[in-house]
């Protein structure tokens, strides 16, 4: 909610009574002199109370010229959340903490509309008013800060000025700034005796918001008339007073300060940023994002604004303005369909997770985690090998990043094949036996466990160390699923690289897949035979990203094939190293043959529905995973903070731990980063963690990971329409938040090679003349979803990887948003193709 | 503030006149039951108006068998900030967020002081009554919640009854939440009209806060007699009530959970974390960090923990508790001597940081970066290019850590050598000149960029590529500085290995050292010409850290030999390349002969004093650096955030940066993390580069970064008196925080070989038979500083490195927190000795 030539503000109050409506009016008095005849609208989205005492016929009577409107008026004056009960005994009250309601988004949208419609008609300003203190309940019982904040309104502050009023103040103050508000003026009635006013001009310039001291309005005239009277004339003098009119200068200056600053972010960013993965000899539009809530951006797009720089819009001129043909909004809502980069989890500016984060600052900071400890990095621990139901894992190491967590997974199994097998560091070199399309990070170490490709092959230190096999993949081509080997015939079958299947469920019958299993095994068994005892090749670890390889092109393997992979090193430890079969332990829990370590980094924690990606690995339906083929380590980030800032496990096995153990310090595992554990990170992801067990909860029936939900059992699931439009009630493990209906259409349209849609996650693979990263066929779809709005004006922001586009949404995200994205998305498609032919 | 035997309980209201009173009361007589004669103690830290309305009256009469206590009564019934100034016109008033002043340390010891006498005698519980509301301000003008935060008393929160109550209360709520309080129970009274306590019991729930409803009182008599009388019976009534009752075991409950968290803390750590740098094969003592607040950690140790598993102590009986011999308090004061690994700026439970750190969560979560920006990560680089003054440098880079920060300054140096010598990636190795004893951080690509050492040599994919020179260093030795040249004879000199320097500003005085200069280019230039022409090797980059080598164990490097190493280099670029001369250009802002990487990591940021560490390889006294030593690469961590979180800055020149720019995207720097650029670390850089800047600003004196103290320019600047004590006006950036006193007494010590002191550090070398990594002499100092306790009973948390024990501040510790340190680390010394003789 930014334009050029309107400047919108809201209200808030920092208790109920504290003078809000009368320094509305005189708001409204001194920027109504200011504007064009009705150039100014006060809104009052939602009213408690008598009619006739409503807020916007005061405005209206003391305000000449200005057009005042109220949504909704109820008849008690009560709490909005009471009043709505009471007018309608169906209304249904909520209260959780930033989860908005329906009801929540209908009143959102009603504001936004008055503003588009008053803005249309060449409208100026604009003040919402609301209702009570800052915290108090909307109508639906989500507390209003949490309603209104998908406008981000800029706020002016009424602040308390009885006795405890600062407390009041700051706190409200508080509230609304941890919810991502912009505060930008304090105002309240001067009373000498409290001093609220002076203490608070001097706190809040910390904040860097200016306060202004109204003077208090004449005790209440026991007439009608005389109050009248002496209210306009105390109006009068007070809204054209010097203190009002810097108020309003100040008002003005903010709103330009933030026009310019949103407007210059792209031409600063290409002066000093250098931007990740970003060719700067190429072309490229960098979004500048303004803030962002649920699923969307409100971003400043330079090449859809065409009124940069035109001089009469950025006007400092406080005189009235000439009503003009109105700009367009400045933002634009955009879905965030990349979820920032595989993070997102939670939504954006999700206040449960800014609450946790600044407790946990304001418990600890950071505190030091050598030989220390605390406790959300402990219950973290827990929470994730809970979470996991991995029965081989025991320990838990603390990073930073993915790429970091990956480091420390290959360090712990170099040692623990380089300790059994007596091998040196100092000799030949082992290597990791992986994938082809793997990808774990940009470190250098990290890199190096991966194929040549072009994340790496430019970087000076990069150095492939291993071997790569080529993936059986998973498409839906044409409404038509199958498995297909590998085009560079490394896996030759007499039936075909193809193998068509019923259904996506039907991929993962394990049971049924007899042949295909023998089929694997003998091709994992005599490509390992020729490397080991042929080649004298050696590796010290399997990695592995269960079922999706992202960053390698969202290439969706086969999950037998990772199955049988593990399954044959596992059983057959000889294979990797002669002397391996003699060392073997009879602990089932302890690694055989090779460590096996997952990459859940992306797939993992929920991304594609499932607490542990390795469970696909299964051949039940068991959420946790089997112990024959459960990884040893695991690495675990992104969504492990529901989307909001850095950290990341690696996950360990006892038998892995104990190779470190010794008398010698030299053998610990020496790799630890200053925040270590950090405990805001860490708290963030116990928040998350328990917030994600609870969405994918179901009800009715028995799954291992299913929790009873407090006491309201039978509402059911968060995601009960997401899987009900997958499967049959029996297995409900493998679905996507995107429907089957939509990805049909979407495999069967002509622009489409094939696509795949799981948990959270859609890939599209587009026909391209040069397949892969370097292919720019996606580009141009990615840039008409900006621009392909959907019926809330809401275009779409996504990434692409050559040929592949893809989307994604959060945990969050309900059904209607999922919807109108694949709306988007087949409509993009659609003019994609038109405008091709 | 945690014992086993006594409950201690903080009373805040969510704002004034909303019943704290009453409800104390009810709690006081609620818990009076349960506890010996005269073993409740209910404290009013500080009262306003007059004496005989005071509240601890209103408990001794109403109460009985309570010892209730009030430590300050102002005369006037207005908020203690202004009562304190008419009862004393000289008091003194400050507003700042979070910086307590000494009237807030002199209150919360006299709390402390009253809390432990109670607990001496025996008492089994307190109540500590707050003044106000949560945020009001204490006599000091801080907000109260602000100067008791030190204590962290569990709260409970007397929410508001009245309409808008339920905005009043969450917004308290969450103003103590972000200070890091525990608010265990919200009590208020039960309107049912206003729904308050229905609502916010439904509320408070996500928090998982009970909530009680209390019933009203009764309307004041008219009669003082009758009034006292019906006041009575309802404290009768209302305090043996079952929901009072269900309250008070609650808080128990809390209690002893609290107690059972942090008392099995360490043996939950021992089964699931795997600690970074830990040998599980030595016995370890691991410290469980309750809470931390400015330099202080409240840390529970079990070695000195004698109660452990009393039953007695740990009954959950309700019935009252016999007096005993009281228990020790459970967490011990630590003075956080090794700022959490080297992180802490701006204290501990900084609410200014918790605060911005909510905000940037609040308005965005985590946004995308790749081809996006936001605010505050622009305003981040510019901000970090105006602190370091560097006039070579233009682009920022983001990532997560100093390992990964140093990844990408190895990247962008590697490519640009490879580039300009005509070198290609795939034949022979290029190397990283730097100097031995260096470390750059634990991922495998920039260990590669040290030598081999006790933290790297078990690691398998370790490789050391380069060479490492041998650097003179700076000690104190018995009072005398000297520059040491190395030990192993690389660069022996007639006069000896020692040069020996009246002052320590003596050997930063270049001008006067021409011959040491010229000595030490000899030198550098012979052996590169060895190492290149001789042994035909490469080198990518040279890679130093300014200063203090710090992993390395607490190197202080001859300044004067990094920046003859740097011009010998630049000035003679055919010395890494034959070719070189030939492809120089005339600019003198693009690198010459090699890259110049800073690792500012450690050492940058005021760690010492300085904006930028590089900036002691001036000659002159400039705080920004000179062009001709100042490198073309820098990576910037650690204090980046204050102390706070992970965020990590990798600035380069221009000319680094164009070696990535060409019409192909593999040619971009492709390394990128998911939460790159994350607004929440971003946010809080932001608020921690200014409020350095406003610290290290100075008055009296232009100074390149120096900033007109806002309107109090006379004040001085915070490290005034730091500087005043190593140095005249003049030349003020190079001292300590720590006094020469102190260090001349340390170096003089017998169990010490050197020293060192700059900025905030101080680093002592032990005598010891076996010197670096694997000593293990400092280890019994490091286990006598944790009990060592000063005045007000805080010990001394440290770290060491082998041989080395280091101390460092944070860039806000006051000069008494500073000689209370070292005076407890010279008693320890002298303990020390004393126990070895």
């Amino acid at each position: 909610m930014l334009w050029r030539d309107l400047r919108a503000w809201q209200i808030y109050g920092a208790n109920t009574d504290v003078g809000k409506t009368i320094i509305s009016t005189i708001l409204c008095k001194a920027l109504a002199r200011r504007a064009p005849k009705n150039g100014l609208l006060y809104l009052k989205p939602v009213s408690t109370g008598p009619d006739s005492e409503a807020d916007n016929k005061h405005i209206a009577r003391h305000a000449s010229g200005v057009v005042a409107k109220c949504l909704k008026q109820y008849s008690q004056p009560l709490s909005p959340h009471l009043a709505a009960k009471i007018d309608d005994p169906n209304h249904v009250i909520t209260t959780r903490l930033g989860k908005l309601s329906n009801n929540d988004r209908l009143l959102v949208q009603q504001v936004k509309e008055a503003l588009n419609l008053h803005h249309n008609k060449g409208g100026r300003y604009a003040v919402v008013e609301t209702a009570g203190g800052v915290l108090s309940p909307a109508p639906s019982g989500s507390v209003q800060a949490d309603t209104y904040r998908p406008l981000r309104l800029p706020v002016v502050l009424v602040g308390d000025s009885k006795l405890g009023g600062i407390a009041t103040t700051i706190s409200a103050f508080e509230s609304l700034h941890l919810r991502g508000y912009d505060v930008q003026a304090v105002m309240l009635f001067d009373i000498p005796r409290w001093g609220n006013a002076q203490y608070l001009n001097d706190f809040f310039l910390q904040h860097d918001v200016p306060t202004f001291g109204v003077p208090e309005p004449p005790e209440k005239h026991q007439h009608e008339r005389q109050d009248r009277d002496q209210l306009a004339a105390y109006y009068d003098e007070v809204s054209s007073s010097t203190s009002i009119s810097s108020a309003v200068q100040l008002l003005h200056h903010k709103h330009l300060q933030h026009v310019n600053k949103v407007t210059s972010m792209p031409a600063h960013a290409e002066s000093i940023v250098w931007h990740p993965f970003r060719q700067y000899g190429l072309p490229q539009n960098v979004i500048a994002i303004d803030s962002a809530y649920g699923d969307y951006f409100e971003a400043y797009n330079q090449e859809t604004d065409s009124l940069l720089n035109t001089s009469e819009e950025m006007s400092t001129n406080l005189q009235p303005l000439k009503p003009a043909s109105p700009a367009k909004p400045l933002l634009n809502t955009l879905f965030d369909a990349s979820a920032s980069w595989w993070t997102q989890g939670l939504g954006h500016g999700n206040p449960a997770l800014a609450l946790t984060a600044a407790h946990a600052a304001g418990r600890y900071g950071h505190v030091m985690f050598a030989n220390a400890v605390h406790e959300p990095a402990i219950d973290l621990c827990y929470n994730l090998l809970e979470t996991l139901k991995n029965p081989r894992l025991s320990k838990v190491f603390f990073t930073d990043n993915g790429s970091t967590g990956m480091e420390v997974a290959v360090k712990m199994a170099l040692r623990a094949t380089a300790q059994r097998y007596g091998w040196s560091n100092k000799d030949a070199e082992t290597g990791i036996l992986g994938l082809k399309g793997s990808y774990h990070g940009d470190t250098i170490g990290v890199m190096n466990c991966s194929e040549s490709s072009p994340f790496n092959e430019k970087v000076d230190w990069y150095k492939p160390w291993g071997y790569w096999l080529s993936p059986p993949e998973i498409k839906l081509v044409k409404g038509q699923w199958q498995v297909q080997l590998p085009v560079d015939d490394s896996m030759p079958r007499e039936t075909g690289p193809v193998t068509l299947f019923p259904s996506l469920k039907a991929i993962f019958n394990f049971d049924s897949r007899h042949d295909d299993a023998e089929f694997y095994a003998d091709y994992i068994t005599r490509t390992l035979q020729h490397l080991t005892q042929h080649q004298k090749r050696r590796f010290g670890a399997l990695i592995l990203e269960p079922m999706i390889m992202g960053a390698g092109g969202m290439i969706v393997v086969d999950p037998l094939f990772q199955r049988m992979l593990i399954k044959t090193i596992r059983e057959n430890p000889s294979i990797i190293s002669p002397q391996a079969a003699a060392l073997e332990s009879s602990n089932s829990a302890d690694w055989s043959g090779l460590p096996i370590i997952a990459d859940e980094v992306f797939t993992g924690l929920y991304r594609l529905g499932r607490p542990g990606s390795s469970s696909f690995w299964n051949s039940g339906s068991s959420l946790g995973t089997e112990i024959d083929v459960a990884p040893d380590i695991s690495a675990h980030a992104k969504l492990l903070t529901g989307g909001l800032l850095p950290l990341a496990l690696t996950t360990a096995s006892d038998s892995i731990f104990r190779t470190f153990v010794s008398d010698s310090k030299a053998d610990a595992l020496l790799h630890g980063h200053s925040y270590t554990a950090h405990a805001i990170g860490c708290s963030v992801a116990n928040k998350s963690l328990s917030t994600l067990r609870d969405l994918a909860s179901t009800s009715g029936s028995v799954l291992a990971l299913s929790e009873p939900k407090s006491s309201n059992a039978s509402a059911g699931g968060a995601w009960d329409d997401y899987r009900s439009s997958w499967l049959s009630p029996q297995d409900r493990d493998i679905f996507s938040f995107f429907s089957p209906e939509t990805l049909n259409k979407i495999s069967k349209h002509p622009l489409v090679d094939s696509c795949f849609a799981l948990g959270t996650v859609l890939a599209l693979t587009l026909h391209s003349s040069t397949s892969g990263y370097n292919s720019t066929a996606a580009a141009s779809l990615q840039a008409r979803l900006l621009t392909t709005l959907d019926e809330q004006d809401r275009g779409v922001h996504s990434r692409v990887l050559g040929d592949v586009i893809y989307f994604m949404t959060s945990l969050e995200t309900n059904e209607g948003e999922v919807r109108a994205l694949e709306g988007t998305i087949l409509r993009a498609l659609d003019e994609e193709s038109a405008a091709k032919n």
